[in-house]
């Protein structure tokens, strides 16, 4: 039993704090909503970001004093928006305990800087690579606070720090597995959206699962080769955290990237759909990502770059399929 | 341009019938059943098993007789029931061209005999390895029909065999990629049953899409590492035929072993599930073979095991997701 804090108390914070919690930790949580720390403290309810659950557990409470929030953790998870990470870390550096892990559940690229969460995080708290650990899987919150079966990945570059995690974790409905490749991990979770994006599309134009199924297992290839070419093992891309996530994410419409991918494959513009959703999906900024990382590293992004060109250009999605998929035949 | 005969005019031969003409071939279609030999010939429907196609091609025909079917043909494709296959396939044993490519669009494993569909063909027509071939790929039949972008992947021990079917099946909207890894691409086809059946079962159980996506990437690294152990390509398994065709499969909530895994989840027994679905899921067969398999060549299979349990002994869903896997943390 660890004293465990979450940073972020969205729905994915909120979520796997309760998966904490369940496992027999005491779990503090830290907002900078004040209303959302009286509502978990003094209601165990968080009505605004995750409505699903009656009742967070008893163990579970909630604080915005960052001090009080992180002091005597053994683990502090961090569940904030992939962009606001470096800010928002900044305000804890110096409160961190010295021996605690930091577990990112982010996912995501910073924006002007490239880098990923893995990079950020370490970088924002002066971090040892052996404190950091990440944690990425088909975890859609939702079915996570609902407790329906699942399984993750911890990753630490100290097999025993992700072991250490995963135990934290572990309850009779979710499942972690852990490995040292923090890089893969990492690259899986923030890469997936350009096929996310894709799949989207390919929905919004009216395909089917051939379609979707086709530049799901394209593009994870894609991404394969990628990570494999920057030092990632291919084997994460292979389980949970890569076809598992991408899967999960995949399957469910209600995500943003799905979303504004599907906006587009029904015909509107960029920037129709970026108004349609409130602001641009990850997914957009990621896929130039991909393919600026893909030209440095020597690796053909094929997905990658034809979603460039339906994001610049405006090409539909039966170009975009064309473009994807010359008429050479090749072997796999 | 080819001609090229299907032997079956089930959902899957007359779609994939459609590709073959609509990429230029001279298709003709061989069926036992006289009405269905009639209705493709002179009338260009197939109203008993593609209903959702409104007019075939002009450059489809269709006939009863064995000997003027496969007469100078130059590829015959054979989408036969998989347990019919010996049997039907002997009526046609020399009547074959001597230098024609045999392509198996069929999936399963024979029943009493466990063996591949390549061995059973091969078998059957006494043909040579590299004048056999087989397709397989994220090919729901009915979206095929309907013309949606999608890929598959054509395996033959001879690679320009297996370039030649793949070119005679490439248009516009259907790509072909193509392998040696035949034993591969077989056992993706015929063992993906047993996930199927099994995330089939957790969706009736009510569960979502993190379990769906958990299920289905264990039960891929369980295959890779039989296919593995058996000779087979592990990339094929991560490929359009392992992954792809798992995606779309699982994603189809109409195929028959998702169907037979929802009933049991919902809490049918066997027997009753056997009756609401007229007859046993080509997964339950499967299971075992799947189970002796991993025995024979010394591979867990934890997933084929744990839905064995399920099939011999009624275990509910959540007893089945717990024997998958236990408590012990493990790298994945």
């Amino acid at each position: 039993m660890s004293k465990i804090t979450v940073l972020g108390a969205g729905a994915w914070g909120t979520s796997f704090g309760q998966v904490l919690a369940d496992a027999g930790n005491d779990v503090t949580m830290w907002a900078i909503e004040p209303d959302i720390v009286e509502d978990i403290r003094d209601r165990r309810r968080n009505e605004a970001r995750l409505p699903v659950v009656e009742q967070l557990p008893a163990n579970m409470t909630a604080t915005g004093d960052r001090a009080e929030a992180v002091a005597d953790a053994q683990i502090i998870i961090v569940a904030i928006a992939a962009q606001f990470a470096r800010v928002a870390l900044t305000e804890f550096k110096g409160l961190i305990p010295a021996d605690a892990i930091v577990v990112s559940l982010m996912k995501g690229i910073e924006r002007g800087t490239n880098k990923r969460m893995d990079e950020v995080v370490r970088e924002t708290l002066d971090l040892p690579a052996d404190r950091f650990a990440a944690v990425s899987g088909p975890n859609l919150s939702k079915e996570i606070a609902q407790r329906h079966p699942a399984a993750t990945v911890v990753a630490c570059e100290s097999l025993d720090n992700a072991r250490k995690v995963a135990e934290a974790c572990t309850t009779d409905y979710f499942k972690a597995f852990v490995t040292t490749d923090v890089i893969g991990l990492e690259m899986c979770g923030s890469l997936k959206n350009v096929i996310a994006l894709a799949v989207g599309m390919a929905r919004g134009a009216g395909y089917g699962e051939n379609t979707a199924a086709m530049i799901e297992t394209r593009g994870l290839a894609e991404l394969t080769a990628l990570g494999q070419a920057a030092g990632a093992d291919p084997k994460t891309f292979a389980g949970l955290a890569g076809v598992g996530d991408l899967i999960a994410t995949c399957g469910s419409p209600l995500s943003r990237n799905y979303t504004f991918g599907a906006n587009l494959g029904k015909g509107m513009s960029v920037q129709e759909a970026t108004e349609a959703s409130n602001g641009v999906a990850e997914g957009v900024p990621t896929t130039d990502a991909v393919v600026a990382l893909g030209k440095e590293l020597g690796v053909p992004t094929p997905l990658a770059y034809a979603m460039s060109r339906v994001l610049d250009e405006g090409i539909s999605c039966s170009q975009m399929l064309t473009l994807l998929f010359g008429r050479d035949i090749t072997e796999e």
